[in-house]
């Protein structure tokens, strides 16, 4: 029975024992907060109490200065005692770090828990890569609840990711006692029509009583209902007030996402308007670049944003906890009272959220917003060597085309992608990129197939004056480059490539800025200081060789270029795919004309 | 994983896929129930939806009148269509009827779903009396989580019950799949001093994974924090609304009790003003005498009587549905929303609670009130025969001494039991209850020691003009026989015996009422109204024999009057008991004069 869904540490005697021992006086605490206004996330009450802790246990939630009995005592004063934050749906892997690095950036504000989907190493280093995170988190005192990635490759067929996970393996990685359940079903489709492939995933999480987390982008309606009967369980991908009311109408635990700041305001008035917090809505952080992490944060940003819009911050607190704890089935976490796991944070205030202390099973591990003892990873060597693939030539990334003319199908629009056509010349056996086109190439970089870079053409992408090489590039994260010349893009992909992975800019034949994430080749063990510097210099400088166009038309645009699981054609290293109609070009040439 | 607290039955494939195809609209639904009000526990919201079926699982709640292919159509216009409603706490034998006839009382009232503690027959027929509970409801529509008897006895050494529950056999019962978590901790001092029994078996419920849940009657202080922090997370014992907040402060998980009718205002008013209502708030019924359960119902009445008194509709229904779902960690209850489980109630208002519909597992299982097919049990004879004692003669209630005059012990009033002394004549060897005194003998009945009743003295019990015998007594259910005179007393509880237990009322030397019970002497299998009416029968029959004088002296005092593990002194099998002092007194006489 001890998993990370119901571990056994807090059922022992001799802790126990102590612990009650404690809170009737017999015994000193180990640690007594005094002095502080405890943020009651049952009753809602801010209320001031002092707390006794004894080992990992909170022994005494009790009138303020009744007690002075403690090895150590914490200062509250003037501050809030909270419980750890919960962070119910996140990819580490998105910040660009390792665990511990992620690990030493949140825990000194007050994220004690997250629900991690290793979606990203999965696709790269299959179930060894979700072997290794299981390893790293085991000695963090980041609790991590660690999911099975549910598309592993997102659009099995399409694309070729680093492996192929089946229901056979999902099982297999359910039975983990580090496993909370299935993370979330993106292949929507693939749930709703019933493919057997998708199903069966969904059916190794029911099987295993664990539970099924969503993808519901956009659903509504009786896909919606198809998709939640199917046995989905969570959602994070809400795109309005109004949707955000259908899913808590759907029953489905709700994963209010930070990352797309624009929709939290509107989500804010929803629940205002509600009157009261449903205890189905629980906070996550999803994606998190690596500059952002070093300047705001984690999950405590969003409470920051939520309060700053104007939500309760009570509630923000309480969706951050209790409501998240009861999400994962976890009776020990999101609550400060007798009896819970001492996970707790001190917030000097509830609307900036800066921390004076963090708790952690009973020890101090931060102060100030410092990590006492910053945190070490395991060896990540295992995730080193993930770049299969040979350096490439210029002609790599040139279309090969007969003939003198060819009408040529664009993948038009960022975004959201759709099916656009346009003529081009054909120069010395290759294709002419027409005007107002750019060159997207995808080479497969697991090893597992050829590695020829499979060229396309994107419209309404801008004019690029040079090249930007990614290995982050969801979900297979094959070696993608956007160029408006073949010889920028060689010159970014084999920076790339040497690099072991990661990301570079080249401009004028020689590479402006390059940024090695040798792990995976989504994620390095430098600090988070020089990841978030390296990654905002290489912001920058793809800044300098195309002009964005927001709102779709953005730096984000281009690691979402090849996710081929959403509707629309989508470049891979397998040709042009369109999930919907089931369609693979190879070379977008439609016609010699 | 196959267990109460995470059933396998809806990680079905087949099921799934139906469900899913019929909330698509390609398939029709089994059952469609349109034009109803859904009550969303989860918004608040009171709105129209429609509702389909398929199988065990509800598939599909979507906008009214957009569906109409299915099977079968329920009506639900100018209805309420609710989740079934959630008991979690209560004893199936306090209504003195079998499994299967408090099934058929209260399903058709809208209880879906109980959480039994079994404590009786545990007390009476030990592991076999839980095992036959297990067997019990494993065909029942009632959807019942069993629970461990924590307290069997509940005062050990003080007293003999039919059996003894050690931490070993309760983490045996623990690993039973029907098992839920161990029941109420009744012996809250053993838990707060850290005896080793009681300690051993909070442990044994933490261990197993399995919540232990409380009974923490006037718990406050450092005594409430012991208890809670020992491991234990739910109480029903309430004694105000003070204490509920503290509970709630705590973490507790709350369930409000509906046994006890004149705290619920003042629970009401403290919800109310709290402004909203905690997830941590469940609804039980504890203890239901026949008669009410014919009349008023079970957890229905509950919700009835909160309504009554002033909680919001809603609220009531939100605390008797997902927040008892959540409580038990069954994410398939507790929510009309797709993909959960089909325990559905369409109430005709939402101020009487009159069930039009009661669906259970997807199927129709009452109409109007009425079941439409009534369940039976399984076969009640291993639990006959309980009554393993001989008949009693007069000289059995009557108290030996030597000399002409004692100073005796009495346990002085009803309830709140105190020591007080007396000084009486003695004549023929036998002392003479003093006047202001009332006869109580225990006499052990399960063949486990010796069966000569222990005697001994009530003060401030009324002056009883005959005797009442019966062997529901808590907790360990020996024959207790209360009376004015030796000779009814014997006629009682000869009859009782002869019955093979129950309840009897007898003056002038002959029965006046007697109301067998032959199931553990607790329990009969004979109809619900027959039942209930030799209950008020028997009832009116004591109240001919003592005045009795509200609010403690009472018919409902008689069952709690050997409950040995309470504060005070109190009557047992083996003497006067006080638990506070470990005091055990086999006579009551203190001093020959």
């Amino acid at each position: 029975m001890n998993s990370v869904l119901q571990p056994q540490d807090l059922a022992d005697a001799a802790l126990r024992t102590r612990a009650v021992a404690a809170a009737r006086g017999e015994q000193p605490f180990d640690i007594l907060i005094q002095g502080g206004t405890l943020v009651d996330v049952v009753t809602g009450e801010l209320r001031p109490a002092d707390i006794g802790l004894v080992g990992s246990l909170i022994a005494s939630v009790h009138e303020p200065g009744t007690r002075s009995d403690a090895a150590d005592i914490i200062d509250a004063g003037g501050a809030f005692v909270s419980p750890g934050l919960i962070d119910t749906h996140m990819h580490v892997e998105s910040s660009m770090v390792t665990p511990a690095t992620y690990a030493n950036a949140v825990l000194p504000r007050g994220v004690t828990t997250v629900v991690w989907d290793p979606h990203e190493f999965g696709n790269v280093n299959g179930v060894a890569g979700v072997r290794w995170a299981a390893d790293a988190i085991r000695d963090l005192p980041l609790r991590t609840v660690l999911l099975a990635p549910s598309s592993v490759p997102s659009a099995p067929g399409l694309e070729l990711a680093g492996a192929d996970f089946d229901a056979g393996i999902i099982a297999d990685i359910l039975s983990w006692p580090e496993i909370g359940g299935i993370a979330e079903m993106m292949n929507m489709r693939g749930v709703i029509d019933g493919e057997a492939r998708i199903s069966a995933i969904v059916q190794a999480g029911l099987a295993a009583g664990k539970p099924v987390n969503g993808h519901a982008r956009s659903l509504a309606g009786t896909d919606l209902q198809a998709f939640v009967t199917a046995g989905v369980s969570s959602d994070h991908e809400l795109v309005s007030g109004d949707d955000l009311m259908a899913k808590l109408r759907a029953g489905l635990s709700i994963e209010l996402r930070g990352s797309h700041d624009h929709l939290l305001p509107e989500f804010v008035n929803t629940l205002n308007a509600l009157g009261h917090l449903p205890q189905t809505v629980t906070l996550c952080t999803d994606d998190v670049f690596p500059d952002d992490l070093a300047r705001a944060g984690g999950l405590d940003d969003v409470v920051r944003r939520l309060v700053r819009y104007g939500l309760p911050a009570e509630w923000a607190l309480r969706a951050a906890t209790l409501n998240g704890a009861v999400r994962l089935g976890r009776h020990d976490l999101g609550l400060v009272a007798p009896g819970r796991r001492a996970d707790i944070v001190v917030f000097e205030d509830l609307s900036e959220f800066r921390t004076r202390t963090v708790i952690v099973d009973g020890k101090v591990i931060a102060k100030s917003g410092d990590m006492i003892e910053p945190l070490t990873d395991i060896d990540v060597a295992p995730l080193y060597g993930t770049m299969k693939i040979a350096p490439l030539a210029e002609a790599d990334f040139r279309i090969c085309a007969a003939g003198t003319k060819v009408r040529v199908a664009t993948i038009d629009r960022p975004r959201f992608t759709q099916w656009a056509e346009a003529v081009a010349e054909v120069e010395g056996g290759f294709v002419v990129p027409p005007e107002g086109t750019t060159v997207i190439a995808v080479a497969h970089r697991h090893g597992r197939a050829d590695s020829r870079p499979r060229v396309g053409l994107l419209s309404g992408w801008g004019a690029w004056r040079g090249a930007f090489a990614t290995t982050v590039s969801h979900d297979s994260h094959n070696l993608t480059v956007f160029g408006g010349n073949a010889a920028d893009m060689a010159v970014a992909a084999n920076a790339v490539i040497v690099a072991g992975g990661g990301m570079a800019v080249a401009s004028g034949g020689k590479v402006d800025v390059l940024l090695p994430l040798p792990i995976c080749g989504l994620v390095s063990e430098q600090p988070l200081a020089e990841i978030a510097a390296g990654f905002a210099e290489l912001r920058d400088a793809v800044g300098r060789i195309v002009d964005w166009q927001p709102p779709y038309l953005v730096f984000k645009a281009c690691f979402g270029a090849t996710l081929a699981c959403n509707a629309g054609p989508h470049q891979t290293d397998r040709g042009i795919a369109d999930v919907a109609i089931g369609k693979l070009m190879e070379s977008p040439i439609l016609e010699v004309l």
